[in-house]
């Protein structure tokens, strides 16, 4: 029979009590004391229950749900509905902000591998594909958001760049002419806006409209302050636009607190578009227009494509058969509101 | 020396792999492979290295914090504020997301003592103090919001009623005469919407007004569609209030929508108030007049008290000291904006 708590108690002349806290990690155990418990759990060959526990089910019933920031609400709701999807199958999901920082993206493996998760939905903001399939070796994951296509595991995403191609195209029909975009961004970590900026442009073009590089406003971050500000640099620097594509709906409810403040009717001299779909935009004034995801759809789709790795088949040897991931787009559409439709015609929709 | 994975592997005839597959608790394991390697850790008295690990260092590095509802962005604000407050002392944060259910707030302990926690910051809706002293028996924790004061742990928290009676002054002050109340709740989980609700009734009583019970609306949940609905009953039920204070920001929020919809002007018309001072409301038409709490001193707080559990001086046999709780009261204050000011007033002060 293998050693169990009662005997590293004896062996360390402790209670059994003070040997579970040592196993558990509590933090209330004098260091001499601690070292009594290790050294006999070492000399007896003591397995702790949590690792039993893990070895008897394989599962631990949880997954861990790694995503950039939860101020950002589009994020906090896509966690809420996850959470909820999670449920049906009785797994507890853990929420790790990452603040779309590679150190802390890189480092989440090392961070979550000890918890015994079963597995992982990550929505990576600065890691590659690449670092990703080398980073997160072993624990079953699906990844989520525009940053990774043909990454190393399961990806759903929306077509981001058709996505902003359709808000662009809402606003030409509207007869917009000088139709500006808030939220460009350079650099590696700026793969979902850049996409963002080729729908506009793409949307532009095909409507014969030439795309002018001094409306194109960049945003530092994609909070409700980055876009009041870009807003403001826009109507400082020259004929102000009569319409604004912002490439999330925080810009977009900064840039609308902006023009307001400035004596700006929305949407009578500006037309405003965000992107998410944000719960804020349905009851903000004026409510805002907005490219719709299928934000509940991408919760329930991670959720299964992971219960569907958690459940294959397996070959002899316990390695897993080639894997072949699948990119699943999710559906999105323009939902008009009074951002550009003016309260009256937003209301007899 | 104790057995390692190479022993295991022998003994299983498997690939160290493999046995690192099972330890791990990942699932690309055959059935009849995990076995065999079960078996052979059993026979052989093996220790995984997760347990090692832990044995060895004392401390996972990582801390739980379990808080009701991302989708209120209070919660979702104060969690991203905690986050950066741990990440000072190099701690990860595991959020989950408890959805203010009793049967998830109680199965908390379960859920999290696998995961190896150095420590929870708890924020509970539903436990009272005493189940949390049963059911979070080991670990040390902070206890966050109104609901347990005098609980079974270190509690950090704003004076709910008083800045409810400073929220209600501030409109009496204003001189308005029929102030409405959105938000109340009966039952255990009310205990903040009932603090809210007596601060309301003690300012009114304070400055001579009598406390209508036409006036008190209740909302089912603190979410912006609870408060469109609840301002729609208000308006619908007789003559209309020419100020309300409501128990959130998003009740609020959603009564200014409810209130401009039906033609009131706020706050011509109507005077609104909130609570928690969430970001959006310092973007939304109007800005929103709020009770703003010391939400990152809650989170600075919360993490330093834990920081002090865990490096509490220790007894002889691994028995803490007989703990002493406590009770920090941070403090808060309302901050007119265009909701009870409107906007010129607003923009000079």
């Amino acid at each position: 029979m293998p050693p169990g708590l009662k005997d590293v108690a004896k062996r360390a002349g402790v209670s059994i009590k003070t040997v579970s806290n040592v196993v558990n990690g509590y933090a209330h155990v004098a260091a001499d004391t601690r070292a009594r418990v290790q050294g006999a759990i070492a000399e007896l060959g003591y397995r702790p229950n949590v690792a039993a526990r893990q070895l008897r089910g394989g599962r631990s019933g949880v997954i861990a749900l790694a995503l950039p920031d939860l101020r950002s609400a589009y994020f906090a709701e896509l966690a809420s509905m996850i959470v909820q999807a999670a449920e049906k199958r009785h797994w507890t999901v853990l929420i790790d902000q990452t603040g779309g920082r590679a150190d802390r993206e890189r480092d989440l493996a090392g961070r979550l591998r000890r918890h015994l998760i079963d597995g992982l939905i990550f929505s990576p903001l600065a890691m590659a594909a690449g670092e990703i399939a080398v980073d997160v070796p072993d624990t079953p994951m699906v990844l989520l958001g525009e940053r990774v296509w043909h990454g190393p595991a399961d990806h759903v995403a929306v077509d981001n760049t058709a996505a902003a191609a359709d808000a662009t195209r809402h606003l030409c029909e509207l007869g917009r002419r000088r139709i500006a975009a808030i939220g460009a961004q350079d650099g590696p970590v700026a793969v979902s806006a850049q996409q963002r900026l080729a729908g506009y442009r793409a949307a532009l073009e095909q409507h014969g409209r030439t795309v002018d590089p001094a409306l194109i406003a960049p945003a530092a971050e994609f909070h409700r302050a980055d876009g009041a500000a870009a807003m403001g640099r826009l109507l400082d620097s020259g004929e102000p636009p009569d319409a604004v594509f912002c490439f999330n709906d925080l810009l977009a409810l900064g840039a609308i607190r902006t023009l307001l403040d400035r004596g700006y009717a929305v949407p009578g001299d500006v037309a405003v578009v965000g992107f998410d779909d944000i719960e804020e935009g349905r009851f903000s004034t004026p409510t805002l227009t907005t490219v719709s995801p299928d934000t509940a759809g991408i919760a329930r789709l991670a959720v299964e494509l992971l219960a569907e790795r958690l459940d294959q088949p397996l070959t002899g040897d316990g390695a897993a058969a080639e894997p072949s991931f699948r990119e699943i787009r999710v559906e999105h559409r323009v939902v008009p509101r009074e951002s550009t439709l003016g309260r009256l015609a937003a209301r007899r929709r």
